[in-house]
């Protein structure tokens, strides 16, 4: 048995970066780029107007005639005189014979002249080619996450695709004699399965979109024959159940018989105790345990980060944050709890249903409130650590 | 022109729910409840053990024949007499003969017998039908958001339809003579169309998937079509461009001759002034500016509040937190300021170009400081107040 943090720190180092693949910037959100981008033209990439006005060669001179239009798009190489002007709009191309705009509300309009009654500075209002960007300066790092800011950015350069990590291929195995699926009518002795909806819904916040549920009895022979495809198949497989220490709990052993190299078994912590982690080559197994409760919290504690470092991202874990404790915690377990809680920008309390059995409580938590194994007592009022999950 | 507050609360009071409708709880993340769930069965839904261990009448006698076993999903109505017990495990069902559990570290195994080396209280280790839930419990309240934990909380309970707010369907209509698609030659007075798909983006983060992108130039019969198209099919129309006082934008005219009744048009604040809101029965339209920071600004401020309403939330602005600003800050604008920031736990940062044109900040920032209009000057080190993007 091993302590939390040690746990946190295998499966760091034991998380592998995905390969990485060029995908079309459209379908990359949520992805990390794996390569820095490089601004292959300037922005502006032409002279622009930064003002709906009129264009102008700067000069003693208040009053122009205006002989033409430039409007966003248009592209005229007008030849302009001394004394004439072009109406331009914002983002319109400034021909190369005029070098300044003045906005529409600084002149007067007669017919097809304009008088200026506030004479701009030489060159104001335009901004020049590669003001923003020049070609070729760096636009995005490596391991930048794509937002809608990012994606809208690599656009708006021009960019059509991106390399990136591949995300993980997960599958999810349930095991259980005890387990029948929602919708079918609940015998005596028998639960309804929700462990892998509720890790398909929490892989599917993570990114992870679409992931197949398997299904096996507690049977040593038929457990090894489906993690055999699974081993073959996935990059992540997930285990629910059949990880405690009974006589009908066969997945460890079958995890091992597969070739499954075992990383750590069991944490000194509660909920989640039986929490097994392996890898063959670079794929990851996680048995997680049965009770919903203990699943969902190994799953944002430990399945996470173990995604994220797959996915490329630089921060893995949960972020600890500190709040002041709203009712005090005893903790005599000698174990680190991970209790659900309810913070805000203050404080932290703790919700009254702790059951790893039961998910009720975790439905309304936004955290779980981190209580070390050595800490027996923490007093009201007291700064806590807690993990936020919104 | 109207301030920032008035803008958000014309936006929360036009913004109607959208319909409820039944979908299937696998379906459902990140959907709002419409209806408060009972518990349709007890938890657990039998006498269930806590332990794995031995099931047996609690009395003096230390010593008893185990004479069967219950499994989790075995449902044996065993006969249990004074002194006999079963083997059991976690979950299992408890027979009606027996009442108290002993866990397997407390008892040594001699053959068929075991003997009981530390006596547990009666009913020790086992859990009362519906000692959780009963059955008719509030489960869940009516407006909760679905996560993982709650999808999981509704699965164990047998339910596999929930009633929620339906999404809006959405619809982006981009504006602009000057816009090449990515991927195509850029000619001279052209600049590439990224906001399009920064908005397919921020919209499938909130949830809004597979939104449908039109394109129109700035022509104001072109634009009334296609406009009463959209009209006629979608609960959300984001205009992109055209909605600045330049003669060439065309899309206020065109959404006022469509129907479209204006809430508001203009904002005192920057990025993002020239900001359209209208409605048409329930549907909703924003006409947002073309600049693409601009636009995300929008976008993450007003249109967000907007779709969460939709969709049921109740909380629907972008939480507003308190940080100590790193450098000073000065607004001669009169306007209020959204400035791309990064904060921490306890400071936040303005970041250095806030070009309402260019996305590069935007890509890296975490948040939007937000300087009050009436707000000149902000010292470092002053409390601020800042909206978190992450």
């Amino acid at each position: 048995m091993i302590q939390v943090d040690k746990a946190l720190s295998i499966i760091a180092d034991n998380s592998i970066k995905m390969p990485v693949r060029k995908i079309k910037v459209c379908k990359s959100l949520g992805y990390i780029l794996a390569e820095t981008v490089y601004a292959p033209i300037a922005m502006p990439p032409f002279r622009q107007s930064a003002m709906d006005g009129y264009a102008f060669t700067r000069s003693e001179n208040k009053q122009y005639d205006v002989v033409g239009i430039s409007q966003a798009g248009d592209n005229d190489k007008y030849k302009i005189k001394a004394n004439q002007a072009i109406r331009i709009f914002t983002g319109a191309f400034v021909p190369d014979s005029v070098n300044t705009v003045v906005m529409q509300e600084h002149v007067t309009v007669n017919g097809d002249s304009i008088m200026i009654d506030k004479m701009p500075e030489p060159n104001a209002n335009v901004r020049a080619k590669g003001e923003q960007v020049n070609e070729g300066d760096i636009m995005l790092e490596k391991n930048t996450l794509l937002t809608p800011a990012g994606i809208g950015f690599l656009a708006c350069l021009g960019i059509t695709e991106v390399s990136v990590y591949s995300k993980p291929k997960a599958a999810i195995l349930v095991t259980g004699n005890e387990l029948v699926q929602p919708g079918k009518k609940l015998k005596l002795g028998k639960i309804f399965e929700s462990n892998s909806i509720m890790l398909q819904a929490a892989l599917e916040t993570a990114g992870i979109k679409k992931v197949k549920v398997f299904r096996v009895k507690d049977n040593l022979k038929a457990t090894k024959k489906v993690l055999k495809k699974l081993l073959s198949k996935y990059d992540m497989i997930l285990v629910s159940g059949g990880i405690s220490v009974g006589d009908y709990d066969f997945v460890k052993e079958a995890l091992l018989k597969k070739g499954v190299e075992e990383l750590f078994y069991k944490i000194n912590q509660k909920p989640g105790k039986p929490l097994f982690f392996g890898n063959k080559e670079e794929k990851l197994i996680f048995a997680l345990p049965g009770n919903p409760a203990s699943s969902l919290t190994s799953f944002y504690v430990y399945v996470l980060p173990a995604l994220k470092k797959m996915m490329g991202f630089e921060e893995i874990h949960l972020k600890r944050i500190v709040r002041k404790l709203s009712t005090a915690v005893i903790n005599t377990t000698g174990k680190t709890l991970f209790l659900k809680a309810l913070y805000d920008e203050t404080h932290v309390s703790v919700l009254d249903s702790q059951s790893s059995a039961m998910l009720n409580t975790f439905a309304t938590a936004n955290s779980l409130l981190f209580v070390p194994y050595d800490s027996t007592e923490i007093k009201k009022g007291e700064d806590v650590t807690l993990l936020p999950l919104d």
